[in-house]
């Protein structure tokens, strides 16, 4: 760690500020320059408060050199972590498309929706029980009866489940879930964070809108020094000045995960774009960019879906779409599923 | 509203549509473009869910003409909402300065801060007990132990308090606070604002790092129409591409607010900047813009401070800044406190 | 086009606004809502100054159904636009690779360059003379000389080759220059754009760092309009809050591209990332994507370079680059140059 | 400067790079690291260029201590620069009001509005002549024709006259020009901006929108460094994801660049907010945040303008807010003009 000192700081108070370091441990070295002078701090660094450094008188700006996030750090662990769900597995090359309705509306609907994206391809059933919407009079989910359909849809066609948890008091309920999503817009509720430390279940952890590739990493940090391992990374666009698309699908975000940390990434397609035509260029560009796993919106019926009509696939759609992906998988020497 | 429709679309499929609209109680208006025809919507429009005209496949684009807030909505409510917290009123024309530190961190330190801020003239007292932090491994707040403090703090200075919740099931040890907050990174945490909005405790609801305004309104949305007309809204800064402060503080919100909702708005000057110099400045702008309430983080001893150290300011410089405060008070016209 | 009428707008005001709109030769429909009415607009509204209409006090806002682009429109040319430049061909299903360094900064750098980008299967040279820089104390190009090193540099491999131009009082030292670059900073530099119209020149016309897809499209109309039609898109990186690459890479902004415009698509993976492990990977899902030519910086010594010596490529590392974009052509079914 | 090692980089690497840096004349200190190490860098480290430092195999990252502007920085020049544009000053404690349409439409137009502002209190006269327009159908201005209408404005008020320039090809146009503007789209046309720094007129330079207030700074520098001193600032708003208004008034920019540097500073609320009913509220922000000058539109008929209708002021609205602004000067004490 650096620490970059004030231009008019005293060498009295700078004395003062490396004794206060070296009583935590830490070896100081100062280096006077011709304006500033700073501190290289060596030691374990991680523990130290930036914010309280910060507060101090003689401090300018301080700057770390190692990570701050330990558990998910590919340094830590060199190896792509391999993550069971269900009878599939997820990283460590092969592909997942997990494909699925935005939100699960009727036994009817999911058991179609399901079989559909089956005998398509997916490996996967996603679909919302618990969901998360701007309006208060929106179309809020069938909740813990969303849960049971999904689970009959799992009996029927052997596809592990994803769905979204928005509460931890909500936990029991998803008991038999394959894999727990947690939203982009709970990327940040460590609350929840915490609680999910605790299981051993998979999670899908989704970007924030607004949140670094860092921030993603200190989330799942969150999860795994709880103690679950499990966490499945999930870029889904982020907001930006375009307006063309609901968000900016940041295909940076794939190979950078890939190379600071272990665990599997996911992309979703649907919600990055927010725009059906795009999302057959988007899946493939995400998988040869590295992607472990794309998330997809596919309804049997969207323009009688309750919510996200606009972004999502009809089979069909989605079966051509598919094509392509096994063409692609092909190619790579990648295995589906 | 108004529905674009495909160039291509037939008009028997248009007519389909018409008549499914039609159905739901609602008038349309067919108007045949050069290239694109629209549909005008007349009737209670806010009951549609746009998704799923989306779906519908010969529609291109949907706009809405009315806003989908309702309760915020200043067109409801010509009025200024005036909110009771403790001893003080929040909008109406005066202007409250809620002050102390980030976090509480022992009884003397929340005391004392307490003390000093109330003596520079603050009119509520702030300071947190559960604190949403980016690492696990940074101080996560006193929680019950730090909300007991801030009630003793409260004894002594007659300061009501402001606090932040992260989770619901917390509520009950709320029981007592005088006005709850909910952090920027749960502005779209959709249980917990429905959970609040079945309390009628004023809620201070910050703006999330990447929501735009109208999102705001729907958070406050959630909270209203579970029957808690108490919201304040509160502006705390954006991401933006702009390194040298930690966020941007987006002005025009203030006034922007004040026109389409008759809230509370309130100003934290604090987090937007992330920079102890532009306080002051931030402060005043903010106020000459219209804002009912400012938050300012003040700690009796910021070097020693557990969390946000570096924006965190003295008692001495707050006391600088509370007479400029006073006196732009004074030529207003505006009461504080 | 619909304008959407203010509240309060009296009957009487808005049959003048309706008859203002006659006579300017289009038909108007009014329809009248609960809340706010609207005005349906049909004929050649392009011509139409949307700021004049939002003057009119009875005015709320206005939206366009068409598009305001017209040269670059795919629905005015539903064919691909495919440019000559040299000997190669830009758009109409094959791909460009455009290799090069940053700068022209010696004979002796820009031949050894181009020798090995030629060798390594780059299909086009790349190499800047007249650089834009952020510090007036940077290097700022061999200005026409680089211009002549670059001719030689064609001379010896028969590259054609692409290098940009700051300002249109340079235009006579490009005459023999293949493809002439309008950098990111100057996108709505109009007066330059309006003086490239007057050419029959090819232009890469790399997207603003703030500028939406519909600006882009609107820059290259100034192009067009004023005659020539040779416009090559190049998306190179947007900005965001995201910090870890020095630019977003908008990979949705290719298949949209695409889909709105006739014209070619270039992607520079260097600029949008600024990270060379990245390169690979932006490379390969441009393509896939849709791209029709990729502008990569390599440079035969970046330790030496003189300007972005960072993001530029190795020759050999361009190589191993080159290797994997010849088999997804090989794969894609897609012609290299 | 600090530079900070890779961490599998070899002592003999660092070695090496230690020596070239010495015999660049610089003094290096190393400090080894648990993780990585770093060397601290002593002396006129501005002559180093970034990219190159980074191009080194050794090199993870460098951080500059010291700030890359020189002219515009306030360390350089304590005290706050004034300057004189016609018969008024900019900088150092008074207020300058510059008012005026988007563009110079006609005589009439331009000599009614300029006798409105002044009679309003306006201190100086903007009117765009060269005028940068999205589309290439819009209107471009009157040109040269239009600076002759801003001179005769002058002549009959007295008011000292800004107008953006386009191309440095027009300078000799703008001779008898008081202010020339370098608008938002331009701030990064080095071309520009270096034929800017020959003469010694007065420049507005525009803050881009997209672009930091470092790199703002630097394009100070860039006219600076070439001999002209007379650079004033211009925060004008900056693009983010909200789209209630045009763009986001940075209103921070303002003390900060009081702070960073000693140019004055001028806010366009008009095009920041791109709202009529913010301009008040954003003026007086701006004004008690620091600024040196606002520069607000003005419009005798906005309703036939050619350009921005719908955000300039009417010469009664105008008239309100100079109301609220003088009062505002005198509650500071600042002389306004």
């Amino acid at each position: 760690m650096i620490i970059i000192l004030k231009q008019n700081a005293s060498k009295a108070d700078i004395a003062k500020l490396e004794e206060n370091l070296r009583a935590d441990g830490l070896k100081t070295n100062l280096i006077e320059g011709v304006e500033k002078s700073i501190i290289g701090l060596i030691g374990d660094t991680a523990k130290i408060d930036l914010d309280n450094l910060y507060a101090q008188d003689v401090v300018d700006s301080v700057q770390r050199i190692q990570e701050t996030y330990k558990n998910p750090n590919r340094k830590m662990h060199p190896e792509d972590t391999v993550i069971k769900a269900g009878n599939v597995t997820i990283g460590g090359g092969s592909l997942q498309i997990i494909a699925g309705p935005c939100s699960v509306e009727s036994e009817e609907q999911i058991l179609t929706t399901a079989a559909a994206v089956k005998e398509a391809g997916a490996t996967m059933l996603r679909g919302g029980a618990f969901k998360p919407r701007t309006s208060p009079y929106a179309f809020q989910g069938l909740r813990s009866e969303g849960l049971k359909l999904l689970i009959k849809a799992r009996e029927q066609t052997g596809l592990p489940i994803v769905t979204e948890i928005m509460s931890a008091d909500d936990l029991p309920l998803f008991e038999d879930i394959d894999v727990i999503q947690v939203g982009a817009r709970n990327m940040q509720n460590f609350e929840l964070l915490k609680e999910l430390g605790k299981t051993q279940k998979p999670i899908l952890l989704k970007r924030g809108l607004a949140n670094t590739i860092e921030e993603l990493l200190m989330s799942a940090e969150y999860i795994m020094s709880g103690g679950n391992k499990n966490v499945i990374l999930c870029e889904r666009g982020i907001r930006t000045f375009e307006t063309m698309t609901r968000n900016t699908l940041d295909i940076s975000a794939v190979p950078l995960l890939k190379q600071k940390s272990h665990l599997p990434i996911c992309v979703d397609p649907s919600h990055a774009a927010g725009v059906i035509s795009l999302i057959e260029p988007l899946s493939l560009s995400s998988i040869i960019a590295g992607a472990d796993a794309l998330e997809i919106e596919v309804h049997c019926n969207p323009q009688k879906a309750l919510s996200d009509g606009g972004q999502q696939l009809k089979p069909e759609a989605f079966n051509e779409i598919m094509k392509k992906i096994k063409s692609l998988c092909g190619y790579l020497g990648r295995n589906l599923g």
